[in-house]
């Protein structure tokens, strides 16, 4: 298995095999496959499989979603419908649940701005439920959310705002929405992983260095993330696979070629690739070029899910008028 | 006197009495000219002080800019430095503070994204501290800042994410800035006043319910504000006031007009005024037309002021170039 | 009649008389009224509507929909739909008609960035036409759309830019919207005019000083507007005149009050108070407060009018698919 | 030589020899250096040099500066005084010239706003001149901006645009601004081409299909571009050389590996990579994490360096002042 951090939990497995027919104890997996996207949910259940994966207990959900496109509405209208069936399946949100959700990230990076930019759409309730004095509504769940930034603008861990707010608002549930990396450039912009883990250190694009999670903020913590960038050295290794491939039928020259890198270890080669790249691109990203409008898309997709998820009252019709 | 709130300690002063002349026992009044501005430096000592101002016990100054304007840089370079000055003067910011900032208000709405604009300008240095784990430092101030946005926004009420942040990473002094309502015109982008007793309910531009001063907070809360606009029923008032002036010096009618008006008390009119205008413009704002570009502006000379008063290795020469 | 400019056809007939009773020769009113608003039809016929109106010959429609707001999604569908019948209804749009849609306005100043957000928001077409080397196309009409900016920003007038991509790209039909100034708070937000005498110089927020309409253009020339402010001496004189009526009904002081400005001719007290005010406030704007998330708003039903009219293939159930 | 397109008349030298002491007959080479930056001013002097360098005859000016960074403002306003020379040292501007600056790109793609965001801040003074009916003016150069958009945004092509302006004001000269691509990593946000032969078809980041040059509009054209992204291939492809020339120092298997891919010419490695990416990344870039923040940077100093280089009463004392 290939010594490389990944935010997804399907790429975990995928690095420990290819093939799903390879079992991990410890591990459990379920496909599910529709026309327009496969939901793939992961369980971690014992400590070979945190060993194994790389990841905390819990569950991992994915939806991917291959032909996602900014121009067909429809889909994306089913992926929220979707998403929010599974964010409901997960069982955390209950009828009178205070709701706190969290956008990560900087909102001055672009792909780094799904969080905030979800959080600026998904339909905010909790200051009804104040004024009025409610405990409880038929139609609508009690909703609060922000972004706090990120350190490089706020001089504040992220972590520290957020653990403050729970401290004095004391949600039920905290949803946190981040941008993630992918080790593979086809999933970014087309893959959508729920998990009820909370969020790592390490994870996302930024570097967090506290968790986001049950043990530190003492309530359940389902993160929604997206890949919205791979990293450079990945990009390069996934190329010199695909040279490979593409030399493997070809003539002498190729069949030597792919001889000798065929030979290296997966780890080996992405190590020589890291150790190359980084005094020159250490700060560099790879991302489809549209990533600005695709940015604002998806964070309507993940917004309108929540709402369908966490709201009574709104149906998928509804749904794109609650947008704010 | 006016029954009529307003968030500058020089209207409320001046309500009392438009002579200067005429003391308040408990309230001592300054006033500095230069060729291109004047500081009042109002200080409230006792309660009747408070009881006929309607403002806290403590230090209330005011920088009047008449002239300010967007293409005069030599001015505005001037007011950050004569604010900067009476930052410092005000004595609550030691050699190894750490500073909060908090920008206050609604970044959607225009004229009250003021206190946002200023966090995104200010230089933010406490990550540097806690990622080199440092105490102290010859040229650098420990400064934060956030701007957390309004209840309409986040469902949560600002002083709940203020208190939170400021129990998490315990900072020595909060300095809050916000827009303000003023009761005249041409104040509005004028004035800037600096305060050392915190954010009153019902001040600025929202509706704030509570307050951010020491004794909410447990630290010394400086607050900047500058007027940015001014409510409807006070542009008629003082236009109203304006047209009597205006007919006082003119033939019969005139006269017949203002000596009608004139027997009306302050209160009276303003009263009268506010009832009729309530049902058709509550909501309304009176601002100048440039009041987005004022803005920038605005938080431009703030946030210079700030740094030179806080960063010992900021002078003006240099400001410019540290904002964000 | 008062010597007062208004953008709003409305506001002129008004202007001349408040009753409807009252005939113009040479100008045609016709009323729809449904539940949620009404349509204004007026037809300025000959030179003698001209001058009593003070507008150009042509269809002036208005639609008024006093309880417009933000959270009613189905009232601003609704709205969409009654426009897109509208301009239809006018018979400038033909089967293959190349349109271009040009946002008047300053993108800098929020109440007069109502064209510019149209513009954002509406569906364009055009380069497929040209990329594809077609003519026609049996769902999508065939349309661009720019915003070119105030004098101000780019030191060119607008008309220069808009005639300078008249001539090049030579639409059939150009579709000019801006935001407007009107008489009346209550109709800010609340009232939407539809033209075919394009846009005459001084009307909308900013000083226009040339006419975009068939004459300078050579093209059939729509003109769509929203009214975002008032201006200050507007309000101050709507105030007046709501405290003479309140005070008619009051007692002796009230009704001496009344009598005296009863006595003043409407143009003796619109030009008293415009005077008074004009050193004080000439470029002050009355705004509702909420006006930078209403502009959006605003322009969203716009850009759906828009899409709905122009586009064979989409109707009002898909609309809020095709917005940008 | 290599069959690549490079925006960049010092790759496309680069390209043609690594070394500069080969002159290509046609080409001048003339190299500044200086502490904090080097300047190569590269001519083109006739038909054997286009053929060469596959550019157009003309002048091209670069400025590398391998250490800018955000933070440094010396070095910055150092830059900006040095573009300021150079643009000088063209000789297309006079005393009374008329300019028209023009932004190219697309505002809503992060690494392609370069353009539009220097016409934002660049010092715009033709109304003046229009407003005052002045031909000429000691301290100040007549200069409007514009950013046309791109098409997918207007649906018109922006040289539609420019040229329809040009036509209607008739300026003496255009300056056109662009974000480039760049071969190299560490050339990317590093570097600033300055040269008089316009824009062709087919360089920036979107794909220009018409030129803006002297002979389509009949006026000079400047055009000043920074590379802000490379392509996916190149990438992988300076990766590869990187790896080879890591391996060439080491043991057995990579010694052969080095053997092998020496083997290929740089064509057929070029060749190959790009055909192995092109169905899965056609539309990915690389870009720095920072870019959105670091293209603002870069378009204070260009705007910087066209204030100083137009306006005769702007020099660098002052040159911040006059931002937008």
């Amino acid at each position: 298995m290939k010594n490389v951090h990944t935010d997804l939990a399907v790429e975990s497995r995928e690095m420990y095999s290819e093939s799903n027919d390879v079992e991990i104890e410890g591990v459990s997996v379920d496909i599910e496959e529709t026309e327009n996207y496969s939901i793939t949910r992961i369980e971690i259940m014992n400590n070979n499989g945190v060993e194994k994966m790389r990841k905390p207990i819990g569950k991992y959900i994915t939806i991917d979603i291959p032909n996602l496109n900014i121009t067909d509405q429809d889909l994306k209208d089913e992926i929220s419908q979707a998403l929010a069936k599974e964010i409901k399946g997960m069982g955390y949100n209950k009828e009178n649940s205070k709701i706190l959700i969290i956008g990560l990230g900087n909102w001055n990076v672009s792909p780094d701005a799904l969080g905030p930019k979800v959080v600026e759409r998904v339909l905010v309730t909790r200051h009804y439920f104040v004024n009025y004095n409610k405990e409880f509504d038929e139609t609508m769940a009690n909703v609060a959310a922000m972004a706090p930034g990120v350190m490089g603008i706020t001089g504040i861990e992220s972590m520290d705002i957020v653990k403050g707010i729970v401290d004095k608002i004391k949600p039920d549930l905290l949803i946190a929405v981040d941008a993630l990396a992918s080790r593979k450039m086809n999933r970014v912009s087309k893959t959508i992983q729920l998990a009820d883990t909370g969020i790592s250190p390490g994870s996302g694009i930024g570097n967090k260095r506290m968790a986001l999670n049950k043990e530190t903020l003492g309530i359940p913590v389902l993160a929604i993330g997206i890949p919205t960038v791979v990293n450079a050295a990945t990009m390069v290794n996934d190329t010199l696979d695909l040279i490979l491939d593409s030399l493997k039928e070809q003539a002498e020259v190729g069949k030597e070629f792919y001889n000798l890198l065929d030979d290296l270890s997966d780890d080996d080669k992405y190590s020589l690739i890291v150790e190359v790249l980084n005094p020159f691109m250490g700060n560099t990203i790879v991302t489809p070029k549209d990533i600005d409008v695709t940015i604002d898309d998806l964070s309507i997709i993940i917004a309108n899910g929540l709402n369908i998820a966490l709201h009574p009252g709104i149906d998928l019709k509804d749904v794109n008028r609650y947008l704010r």
